[in-house]
């Protein structure tokens, strides 16, 4: 960005909502994407939820012209469905795993087995670290099982960005963090990781109302779901951030509204975000985040803390419980073996029970055994880490209590 | 460090080998650190290998006085078993887990367990980044099955240390990296992330013959496994960098030999690493890794690459296999589910088997249908992870191939 006092940045993010045999009218609308983002030509193209490759290389052909740069990001049993498309250079990727993801024996869920990432490419215009993200699902609002999970991979985020901006001048996240703008995740995100939002910056501002990105007038969304929110609600986001000596502005901020231009058809159940940024290098390094921000900061913080310590006591509940059914199959086959053995040596009077209901039940309390002790194991690492997540909060709060 | 203009830093890294119930006088050797760590009076201790938390919380309490600053990092099942301690103020930490870490069936060896990990703490005096890490270790050198995700690792982990490294003056890294000095992994590390060996910058060293930290010399080292090197092998480091304005000199390196003063065994079976560095302000900004290794650096990359696509080939080979061992157990379950129902509808003559050896078989069926489904996901996400470590690499060469 050296010599070049003012850039102007389109960014397009869009959860594509492309699942193999799933997702409706998917090959058509992954055809339609290509088509808008070939004409539309953007700067920067952050997708989420394309989890077949095929779509990524279909549209990697297609957009190879306009969009000469790509990367797709692997992880997991499906994949990340992360990619990023971009006019120019992509000199370095990375990819992040957050350590908790749901549960792998969720399988109507199937969060885990996409092994959610943050997709980071760093260049566009070098220094530009720009990332592409998708955080746990919320299922139930009420009653948020994963909430936890994904404050753990909201403060992860945070850490990360604090820890890799300084190499950019500008850092860009763009991607459907599944919280709403007021949530504690949210919260904790834009003020931990110092992110602007740009829908509340943007000078211009054109789409759904309140900048939703999940509505009822969607064709593809689930009805039952928004009935709380009839105005929809806003899970996908742009967030920025500038470090050293520059600025960014949102000079207009855009959402689609339902069918795409000359179709019956939305791109995707979900809304798609485009911002048009002005990046310009200032005379002034500007300050690290204000001092003022520090005590609203400090209870952002502390309620997330709270959230991941509930948490923690529902894994340390379900370790204990899982602990002890595999005891109990444990003890169940003790006593199996012990019989068996006594009736081998001749101990006991006649067999005790049948064959078959003997052997039954041995294959049952292995099974048991087998499927308590890989559950114990995974509840003591999602233990560990919210514990060590609730660590690393608490020293966060240390230090911004004890800032002057 | 601003208006600090040379600071001494002394370093001490030890893996410790504290596993309970399987390492040998652990206690007595754990007090044995305490002690002589809080004699020496370091400035920054990184330790790995204390799985016990137990053994963690006792160091806690007896360094409280002369390192008051210090955290332990949470991960894996068991822990990732590294902790640091500091005379300087730790202002945050951060824990970035390695995709690829062995296999869980692969008991005998325990990396999965671990959850090997890298510990980041910023501070002692900010902005000063320290690493303590352990990577996977190698069981056999001969047919090492583990290179690739070795390889892995220290490419995650030099990609983690370039991003985030800016962020801080010095970035300093002590651990056991689990391999030699001249291997491709370590060249891998120090090419790609920038990092010195401050074995050799050391201007005056002392302690085992060229720095080794395993020694035959050493009463619980296998013997046996150090044969075809009777000085013994150096796999624990120290290793720093420099960043922008800053130099970064190694005044003295040491390494622990045998016995600790005054008593009879030494501190674990790896000797400890002690390095005295001088951290000074320079006038001008130092400038980026010169073009001239770059051609050098072209070969490392392509050649860890290439070790990367004989494990990926290898992962892709494991998942096909036990992919078709889950298709045969399901097939087998169809055919017996099929016979149940026929005899059952009364179409077959008599009962065709010994109700028994039906069920057994079934059950079978059943344990290698799961056993292989979970195998087969396992190595799903090996692929992807060394796939996406492989693109990553290339992205790197050609990056390095189009400078000028």
């Amino acid at each position: 960005m050296e010599g070049e006092p003012t850039l102007r940045l389109r960014i397009f993010d869009l959860n594509c909502w492309a699942i193999r045999y799933l997702s409706k009218r998917r090959q058509e609308r992954v055809r339609l994407i290509g088509d808008t983002l070939c004409r539309e030509g953007f700067d920067l193209v952050l997708l989420q939820e394309v989890w077949s490759e095929q779509d990524y290389s279909d549209l990697r052909v297609k957009l190879a012209g306009c969009y000469p740069f790509s990367h797709y990001f692997r992880s997991g049993v499906i994949g990340s469905g992360l990619c990023v498309f971009s006019r120019f250079p992509i000199l370095d990727t990375l990819l992040y795993q957050y350590s908790l993801n749901g549960y792998p024996y969720m399988l109507q869920h199937g969060d885990w087995f996409c092994g959610k990432s943050v997709g980071v490419s760093v260049g566009v215009t070098a220094p530009l670290l720009s990332l592409s993200l998708q955080l746990h699902a919320e299922y139930c609002r009420e009653k948020d099982a994963y909430l936890p999970h994904r404050l753990v991979q909201a403060w992860e985020l945070a850490q990360f960005i604090r820890h890799t901006s300084k190499a950019a001048d500008v850092v860009l996240l763009g991607g459907d963090l599944n919280m709403h703008p007021e949530d504690v995740g949210i919260r904790l995100l834009r003020g931990w990781a110092g992110l602007q939002d740009a829908f509340a910056e943007a000078t211009h501002f054109e789409g759904c109302k309140n900048g939703c990105t999940l509505v009822p007038d969607n064709c593809f969304t689930d009805k039952s779901e928004l009935l709380p929110f009839p105005l929809g609600i806003r899970i996908d986001y742009i967030l920025y951030k500038a470090i050293s000596s520059f600025t960014v502005k949102c000079e207009e901020l855009k959402t689609t509204t339902g069918p795409a231009l000359g179709t019956d058809i939305p791109f995707s159940d979900h809304e798609a975000v485009m911002a048009t940024l002005h990046i310009q290098r200032q005379g002034q390094p500007v300050g690290a985040t204000p001092g003022t921000a520090d005590l609203a900061l400090v209870d952002v913080v502390a309620e997330a803390r709270t959230e991941v310590g509930v948490g923690l006591r529902a894994a340390q509940r379900q370790r204990y419980s899982s602990g002890r059914m595999a005891v109990l199959a444990l003890l169940l086959l003790l006593l199996q073996a012990a019989a068996a053995l006594g009736t081998l040596a001749g101990l006991g009077a006649e067999q005790p029970f049948p064959k078959l209901s003997f052997c039954l039940l041995a294959f049952l309390a292995l099974g048991i055994l087998v499927l308590a002790a890989g559950l114990h194991l995974f509840h003591t690492m999602e233990v560990k880490m919210l514990h060590g997540t609730e660590d690393q909060m608490w020293m966060a709060l240390r230090a911004l209590q004890e800032r002057p």
